[in-house]
């Protein structure tokens, strides 16, 4: 059973009868009425030792990654951060490492000007779950389901890099010291696509972040939005050292599949794009247009003119 | 290292700079200014298994508590509980347990209006970390720090039966099968004390809710407000069965000590002490009034004119 399905039949199962809530379970973050002008946007996200990252990460990297996927929701959604809780469940108390967990957190909460808030502080196997909160302007929230047919699909930044570094853990690639800190940096120090979801928030349809993986975040949107998406693969923005280490094809299927990316996919309406991509470009955000809504409820990958069929192993050539 | 000095320590190093943080770290709740006349609550609780709660728990009962600990803090800063986050961290996916956890979250949230509206699951060992939101009217949220000298303490409901529990399981004392369910009942299905905390919001200096045990909650509430306390304990509401069991000075003692209860410790000045009363009266929830704030900075615990001190080891009379 996977989580989406036991969320979907234990956690749902109460109807949202609160006037106040928006947005419940289901998208990137809740959202609720905070007043006449703005909602609140709210977002938790766990990060369990030896599961969502190996036991010897350093503890900085855990306290920033735990604040960044939980900042990269909130972006998601277009979001302004302000206020975290964080909870962490702790096997020991070191004062070493609780220093360099803080330091984590509070490097980007300053950055942000996020407001630690609250939490709590047990005794037990290491795991962090960090709730964000931020504000979103009434109308201007960015939800999974506002894709229309023909809005043009985009992805911030690059992606793959994060992937690369769990690949090359697992010894199943080798990289240069110099590459690997890169990618160790892409795995451990994600970029949160703050300003990014502010900008598009006055232009796009919907929006969502990568964090499960190209591929599988596009059919959350897609299924949300009861739309399909035709991408070129030669219009991903793939971190260069893939396609290096990887060849093409390589690594244009783990651009496609790996996880821990957190820049932001986002759809607009095409009478938006020439000034959301006037916008981005004055606001220094890198951007790519990888594809395009459709009705069929699919997702068809292309290479130029040849259509691609994706499965776990790899692409296959359609005859 | 206790855990009020790794978050005195670690997490409060960041000064609060939003203007729109009206409490940070330290108290129930954070509070943040929602509207021109609302705050919004915020409190976080994690429960870890085998630290928080017994293994052999029930998944109905996990449910409720972890609801119900958060309610509780919302309810001593005389919010109404509004939102919840859920975020499980399973070992496995049990879809009964998972039926009766839900359950269990879902008889407080109906009872009590609230909304879930997200959260993460996740894999790992079992732990539950809950934020819950609320919404008290600016001006009137209940902070520890706000008891003035010569104010009158009260704790609502029995005290003591949560504690008794636990010493049955730990065989320190031997219940009846019909005693035992309902110390168990205390322990696992606590009642937060919502209504009580916003009948008592109006006339209160200062809340605190008991999870830590009486004596500790009431220093909390005394370092806060930079006051001490005089009570006695012949006012103490000591759940019968208690006294029954430890006598007079063992029921006293796990009473003053014992976590679990979350019942409500308030103050109120003298002025209000009345119409406090009648209020409580007429809305049906038992209080007493078991001693009254005092410049000491300690706790000077009584019996009848007898001063008692009070020690990890039990009472001992001045001579």
């Amino acid at each position: 059973m996977k989580e989406f399905e036991v969320i979907k039949e234990f956690f749902t199962a109460q109807p949202v009868n609160r006037k106040d809530v928006a947005m419940g379970i289901g998208d990137d973050c809740a959202l609720i009425r905070a007043s006449d002008s703005k909602y609140i946007a709210i977002t938790t996200d766990t990060l369990v030792c030896g599961v969502h990252f190996p036991t010897d990460t350093p503890a900085r990297a855990i306290g920033h990654k735990a604040v960044a996927v939980n900042l990269s929701d909130l972006a998601a959604m277009g979001a302004e951060p302000a206020w975290i809780s964080v909870a962490v469940t702790l096997p020991t108390v070191d004062r070493e490492w609780l220093a360099e967990f803080t330091a984590g957190i509070f490097e980007l909460t300053e950055y942000f000007n996020v407001q630690l808030i609250g939490g709590d502080t047990t005794s037990g196997p290491l795991s962090i779950t960090i709730t964000a909160q931020g504000t979103v302007p009434q109308g201007k929230a960015l939800c999974r389901n506002g894709a229309g047919n023909g809005d043009w699909v985009y992805v911030t930044g690059e992606i793959g890099e994060a992937g690369l570094a769990l690949q090359a853990l697992r010894e199943q690639v080798s990289l240069s010291p110099r590459e690997m800190q890169h990618a160790m940096d892409a795995l451990n120090y994600p970029k949160p696509q703050v300003l990014a979801g502010q900008v598009v928030r006055e232009y796009a349809s919907a929006a969502i972040d990568i964090s499960d993986g190209l591929l599988a975040d596009l059919t959350h949107l897609c299924q949300a939005s009861t739309l399909g998406i035709s991408l070129d693969v030669n219009d991903l923005p793939i971190a260069p050292v893939l396609l290096n280490k990887l060849g093409e094809e390589g690594a244009a299927r783990l651009a496609l599949t790996a996880g821990d990316d957190y820049q932001l996919i986002f759809t607009v309406p095409d009478t938006n794009k020439v000034a959301l991509e006037t916008e981005l470009k004055q606001a220094n955000i890198k951007s790519s247009c990888i594809g395009q809504m459709n009705k069929s409820q699919e997702i068809i990958i292309s290479r130029g003119e040849t259509r691609l069929s994706f499965a776990e192993s790899g692409f296959e050539h359609f005859s």
